[in-house]
């Protein structure tokens, strides 16, 4: 047998069904239509951002990095509760453009940023964060084509990392930002420019849970970019400190203690109250704020016995949940937070293997898992599914298509 | 430095640049209008056929699975030079009706099939290989109700596995198909039912490059056909055994050796001659028929710097190139044959990263590669990309959208 990973709080049973947003599983479905269905919950999102605001000093400003999820409703609910909107390519701008979203308040990081994507950018007001000197280069340029001042930061490869993150984002070579020592030369050369000077960017790593980590990284990242500003001899009127919050995916795993690192970083500002007095901070977050707000729901359409083992067989799988099916990034393995959502109360009786309808083995929900008896019909739901399931596993594969996706 | 793949044989250069279908990369890419772009070669494919119907005896026939590529041009083109086709859900149901393709041709595994699948195969006239008790049930119970008889086979889960295979498909407790032992009991009742009886389906694994492990399991495939045959009392009109035929991806990969395999499938058949006079036999291949004619085309968008090493940022990445980026079914990431396509026969001078342009550290397309110089807009080449490309990555993860493809 092996554990699943830990359901997120508050879930609740209506009639023996998992509730969500106060609907039952089966209603939900109704309402869709169909399974496979991605639910997001208004409720937990909104809920999350006013804790996490009320554990960060005032100062802090939450971004919100859509490339986590950017279902259409979900962005347009989301917008007018974050301070800023990060995006990571011109297709994400679209979607922000759709959403009716000021490109004011929106920054673009990503290490592959075509001419195309940065012109678009720069026209609509986005602060880019330059990924290397021939990237601000060409953003120059089209700066002096278009006779639009582009608003400017530099993305900082930091030589530290992010201690126990899930992925690292500095510490050594990276094709990620540009090297610390090169960031002062780079900072005066685009301000001499006659760009809006927007500071720096750091980001060091994603899907921490260690608060300890988390307020290390914090303070050596702000103690970096004070350094390079100093050492170019510029202002720092924006500090964006990365992300990094995670969320508990697996057995054994705890929540980030957020209260910790808020009073932690409200220190270091007292500490660094004279050097940041004209600065703006941000951090940036994606699956912290909507990863734990999203149940993906998938049918059971088999049950079957195999060498005294039990399948069953779901209408979903790794085209819609490619990291919980442990193919993207991982090395072992883990399950993910799942049940019976239809059989939400029952005991766990059996020990069963839940799979995707793909025709190969790597299509895996949960392995000997211990759940309640489960029949054809019946649903099941993954948690943690609000974050990098939908747009970051392959849809088209084997024929089968994108998911529902509603947001309640 | 690391070791790339080896590029399949045959591919030359003009004017210095890789040529595909006697074309220059540069001209590819300027007819399609952009990058990252998929090329599959028809002579490839074509010439592919043509060897393995010469090694292969007689009466094997030939299915193409389209998971393996399911590109409209691509398909059309490969229906008439192969015997049929395999689907593995309603979505490639559809891409076969829209290719004109007759349902008598093709079949249709996977192991979780809802029942508006299973309707609308039957319907069509396509064999389904039944992966269960539950699932051969619910196809009577709508032949009954359409009043249309089903071509019905049984996929057996056989007790071996496909040794050295990439992805193993059998041997022990499975998702995939009826357990050996039920499988008598189940081709009986199939046929007391009156459905048309089609046989058996037996996949042992995937991407082998044995040619001694291909051996043994087809022998081993036949005799289990013909003693489940015989134990039910039943005939074997068909046997799909199954595919597995790998191609070379990584250094030190030798190309399967199908001259010995077809040598000991004609002497296999020989040796059977009376029990298999009534039996047409398939085999089933995806990435053997098209992996080796398909190249991915990305274009350079940075070339940087960082702690001494250095970064090609192409505008291509893993939301196109899943597996090759190491995030599919892979525990170590190793490099596919990648080369600089428009410096085809350029000396390779320095030890370059070669990463897509995607904001993490995922996205790789090639670790510290042997490469010539390269720059700002030059083109990468990624080989064995006919397969599980296009169809089997996370196109629309952070906003990208997906690769043009093209058949030449």
């Amino acid at each position: 047998m092996k554990p699943l990973g830990p359901i997120p709080e508050g879930y609740k049973a209506i009639d023996g069904e998992l509730a969500i947003g106060g609907r039952k599983t089966s209603e939900l479905v109704e309402t869709a239509g169909r399974t496979p269905l991605f639910v997001y919950s208004k409720d937990r999102i909104a809920s999350r951002i006013v804790s996490l605001r009320s554990a960060m000093p005032d100062r802090i400003k939450i971004n919100y990095a859509i490339k986590a999820n950017p279902f259409p409703a979900l962005l347009d609910f989301i917008a007018p509760l974050v301070d800023g909107l990060d995006i990571a390519s011109g297709g994400e701008l679209e979607l922000i453009r759709n959403a009716g979203i000021d490109g004011s308040r929106v920054s673009f990081a990503g290490p592959g940023k075509r001419n195309e994507e940065l012109e678009a950018a720069i026209r609509a007001g986005v602060t880019l964060n330059l990924e290397s000197e021939n990237e601000a280069r060409r953003a120059l340029d089209i700066a002096e084509r278009t006779g639009v001042q582009p608003r400017l930061a530099i993305r900082v490869n930091p030589d530290f990392e992010l201690k126990g993150s899930g992925m690292k984002m500095g510490g050594g070579a990276k094709p990620f930002g540009v090297d610390a020592e090169r960031v002062p030369e780079l900072a005066r050369t685009i301000i001499e420019a006659g760009c809006e000077w927007r500071g720096l960017h750091i980001f060091t790593g994603s899907q921490a849970l260690s608060a300890e980590a988390v307020i290390e990284t914090q303070a050596n990242v702000l103690e970096l970019a004070l350094r390079l500003a100093n050492e170019a001899g510029v202002g720092l009127p924006k500090l964006n400190m990365g992300g990094g919050f995670g969320i508990p995916y697996f057995n054994g795993d705890e929540p980030l203690d957020i209260g910790s690192v808020g009073d932690a970083l409200g220190k270091l500002f007292k500490r660094h109250e004279q050097d940041i007095a004209q600065t703006e901070f941000f951090i940036e977050l994606g699956r912290y704020l909507v990863g734990e707000a999203g149940v993906y729901l998938t049918r059971i359409v088999d049950r079957k016995e195999s060498h005294g083992e039990t399948y069953l067989v779901t209408d979903g799988g790794l085209h819609h949940q490619l990291a919980a099916s442990g193919n993207f990034g991982t090395v072992v393995r883990r399950n993910y937070p799942l049940a019976i959502a239809t059989r939400f109360e029952a005991d766990p009786v059996e020990t069963t293997n839940v799979v995707g309808c793909l025709c190969t083995p790597l299509d895996r929900l949960a392995d000997k898992a211990h759940l309640p008896h489960a029949e054809v019909h019946d649903i099941v739901a993954v948690f943690c599914a609000g974050a990098y399931g939908a747009s970051a596993s392959p849809s088209a594969f084997l024929g089968q298509g994108p998911a529902a996706e509603m947001l309640i």
